[in-house]
């Protein structure tokens, strides 16, 4: 049996970080081997709400690259495409647009809370305005059978779902699949200052590309029990960050000797110091490879460019199949 | 000196009437000798609002092609093109979208009318929504100088002159052109029952592909003056189809004979059916040629669309072009 068509990705905006490691990369990884799998850079929606910057899109291209190669990802065995060097996603895109809606595009609750937080409600960039169409295009572009996704992004899933059964219905064909969520265990990664999330813009990240001088340095300064004042006082474990990259990023045999190190925590029988040593030693066994793999990666730029340009031309013919056959079901043929 | 490029164009939505001969046509043959003549079948943006009946736009591309063939277009001189032949044009309109706002198509005149005209208020399809920027995308991708529209279609072309101001201010880059609004003399013909307006819908047209006896069924069936009864009854010239018809088709050397007719129509001396004779006869004479070289398009459809695919080839490697300096302003390149 074939294997399912599974489609991933990222915004080229900037390099990655553990939050990414644990919320989606690292599945990732493994996903490549269950199934065929499709990893879109998408630098023209990274463009829709940074086109005046374009340096940034276009070094977070080189990026994520380095930080796929870093992790593990295998670039002969999944598709790593870059969106602009795939222009039949914006032809599929323009035929699916005579399907969707702006008002449902209104109501989608993703496109309301970010133009909330982009201050986008009096003047709305087209291009932004329509990317969860966009995105439909993207998967339809590779026919993928599963996005994984968090809970928050369902209804884009269901707008691509119902975009394309719209559009089969309408020819009375049978082109657009109905690609299915890949809800995933929601792996929530705080900030080093205790913030519910990391993100560049917060200044709270620890990325796969800091070295092992950065990483000590933060892990240093991570949020622990404010209102900890001396090694004897009780400490709260909850809401520790500490603690909380500790379980993250610990294995099994790690697992007796962290219990034991909360109790401590708890009783205050441990200092942070020794806490934030082991966590140092923890995080590091996770991260050097990682940290080593990019080095590598970095000295091969130009060869993963290439190779992802290669997979680029193949999902450009995927594609290209997908946008004549939606062209015939228009009666567009000559 | 290079000629300057002129882009015009229709949607292909059935026969056109002698609404578009006097309204754009007979101006559009005279353009092609003086400039770099384009001329776009805009079959997407047909779809746009007839998504649901593409049989009517596919059909409708034959049909333009054998008007345009009819009226004296040169295919050997005018680059007819067929837009969904142009991908390129999608991709310029993406990178265009991050330059437009939604709430500028909102204000847009045009789409505020044609929303109220379609229903669309409270469902407006996002292909419909967007079709403006998507007509900027169109001038672009041929980089016109010129585009013949009518006075209400002025914001569409002070749009597009906005978005490549933008764009090219965003990049420091000189890539997009200032198109032109070339304001032709608007000629109105009214229906031939005496709506002010010519319309499919309106069942009130006649047809360029109208055979002799319907042309001659037509005429007669014209709008006059409905408060004259009889043939000596006194009548109106002003807001009389056959009048209004008379003065546009006739050439110099019968205006004489036309003004005396109205004369004579005024005070109640010639009947209705003498001057829907002379109307029909004046008519035929421009018609004639028109329906007969109509006839060998017929014949010939196959080399036509074949010289439109051709032409599409053409203009789709001037928009490449267009669209690679487009990525490169934006930093995507490889």
């Amino acid at each position: 049996m074939e294997k399912k068509r599974i489609l991933t990705g990222d915004r080229p905006t900037g390099k990655l970080h553990i939050g990414h490691l644990l919320g989606s990369l690292s599945n990732r990884v493994k996903l490549q081997y269950e199934y065929d799998s499709f990893i879109e850079i998408a630098n023209i929606q990274a463009l829709s709400d940074n086109f005046n910057n374009p340096s940034k899109v276009k070094d977070g291209i080189i990026e994520l690259l380095c930080d796929y190669y870093a992790v593990g990802i295998d670039f002969d065995k999944a598709n790593i495409f870059i969106q602009s060097e795939v222009p039949q996603i914006h032809e599929i895109f323009i035929y699916l647009a005579n399907f969707a809606t702006v008002q449902q595009i209104q109501h989608n609750p993703t496109i309301k809370t970010e133009m909330a937080q982009n201050r986008y409600e009096a003047s709305t960039p087209l291009g932004f305005f329509f990317y969860p169409i966009h995105q439909a295009a993207d998967i339809f572009s590779v026919n993928a059978d599963l996005v994984p996704v968090g809970k928050d992004q369902l209804p884009m899933i269901e707008d691509a779902r119902e975009l394309g059964r719209r559009f089969n219905k309408t020819y009375g064909v049978d082109i657009l699949g109905q690609p299915e969520a890949l809800l995933g265990t929601k792996i929530n990664v705080p900030g080093i200052d205790g913030a519910e999330k990391m993100g560049k813009s917060l200044n709270n990240c620890i990325y796969l590309s800091d070295s092992q001088e950065e990483l000590k340095k933060k892990v240093f300064k991570v949020y622990t029990d404010p209102t900890r004042i001396h090694a004897d006082d009780p400490g709260q474990v909850e809401g520790n960050v500490a603690f909380t990259y500790l379980d993250l990023f610990s294995d099994e045999s790690q697992k007796e000797e962290i219990e034991d190190m909360k109790r401590r925590y708890r009783e205050g029988t441990i200092k942070d110091i020794e806490v934030k040593g082991k966590l140092f030693e923890v995080m590091d066994v996770v991260l050097k490879p990682i940290r080593d793999r990019r080095k590598e990666a970095e000295e091969m730029k130009d060869e993963l460019v290439k190779k992802a340009l290669n997979s680029s031309r193949v999902v450009s013919s995927i594609a290209r199949e997908t946008a004549d056959e939606m062209k015939k079901a228009m009666k567009i043929e000559f």
